[in-house]
């Protein structure tokens, strides 16, 4: 458990989770390195990588089992238990967020809304999730077993809010907000930069569309 | 041109980009494919592969020219010139990527919200963004030059929408809704997946803080 894992590695088990649960859909029953580079455009040796990391599941000669591999993979990335998150910003982002149904799937369970807004206080998002005060995130935390925090703040003040996040004993923040923000060393940081989505269309418009400029 | 190029392979080509955007503002005047290998836990092999599709800008024994690299990936990425996109959807999350900083720096321009709402119509997102009545996507798409269309609406409707937006010739699409879409083989589409980022806190949590649960 000493080894140090990376935030790419953990990605790539994300998507070859994601994959592995469309194969189980299909009936399919066993899986190879091989087709696994094919989907996801990376070389056999480093998928075998990636998972012998964790044990060794592979079946020579006939790869690996869908099902097997998938239990597996939902034990490694911690999806075997329900996690509470937080969500700190009850604007735009952090609303639309609390309401994204993608997140209610694979066992995270958005528990709270927090804001410095007296206005915001007490009411809920659309799919009713209440909005507490900054000040009580502590407290509530602690109450609801909240994991993980959500930042949807303006870059201005998310270091601060980060702050509290910290101070509240949560240990692992996802953070919507640009720019870099400083966290303990036993805090997992994870910041989403949605420029990256968007530079992968540049790509395709640049090379397969001559003609759009 | 005529070899195909995943979304993987694109991804990574954008990380390798801020990286060494990073670097170049650094003063680091030339990088090796080892240490790119090593920042992004990938094979040294397999980001030689990536980068020699584009030509061979590697050095012998030197490695890759910072300055030099970037700015061919720049080109490679189509980041060389403005990109003009749409938001579909001025609800809360197409309006909190109307104001998202991040989407300004590398060319790309929000230069419209459409939705269906007439309340909401001729209205602007805080940053001065305006919300056009999505009948006129078609127009208003070939007056701003707009390439790009960023899906931000209800699952429900979502297809329909992006049935508008192939009629308006646009021909890369980025989808924040959850659940698969059909566009023409000459569209580019791209799905943003919010439970990835989530997964690997996920993990973390799991492994690194045996306490939490």
């Amino acid at each position: 458990m000493a080894e140090q894992v990376s935030e790419q590695t953990t990605n790539r088990l994300s998507l070859y989770l994601r994959f592995l649960n469309k194969l189980d859909a299909d009936g399919v029953r066993t899986v190879s390195s091989k087709v696994l580079a094919a989907e996801f455009d990376l070389n056999a040796a480093l998928i075998r990588k990636d998972l012998s990391r964790f044990g060794d599941f592979g079946v020579r000669g006939v790869g690996y089992v869908v099902k097997d591999l998938k239990q597996r993979l939902r034990q490694i990335l911690g999806l075997d238990r329900r996690l509470n998150v937080a969500i700190i910003g009850a604007g735009n982002l952090g609303l639309a967020l609390a309401d994204y149904p993608g997140f209610r799937q694979d066992g995270f369970r958005i528990v709270a809304l927090f804001d410095t807004l007296d206005a915001k206080v007490g009411r809920e998002s659309r799919s009713g999730v209440r909005i507490h005060h900054i000040e009580d995130l502590k407290r509530v935390a602690r109450r609801e077993g909240i994991t993980i925090a959500v930042i949807a703040v303006p870059a201005g003040v998310a270091q601060t809010v980060v702050n509290t996040v910290v101070e509240a004993s949560i240990k692992a923040v996802l953070n919507f907000s640009p720019g870099s923000l400083r966290v303990p060393r036993d805090v997992k940081l994870k910041s989403v930069d949605f420029t990256v989505s968007l530079e992968s269309l540049s790509f395709h418009l640049a090379r397969g569309e001559p003609g759009v400029s």
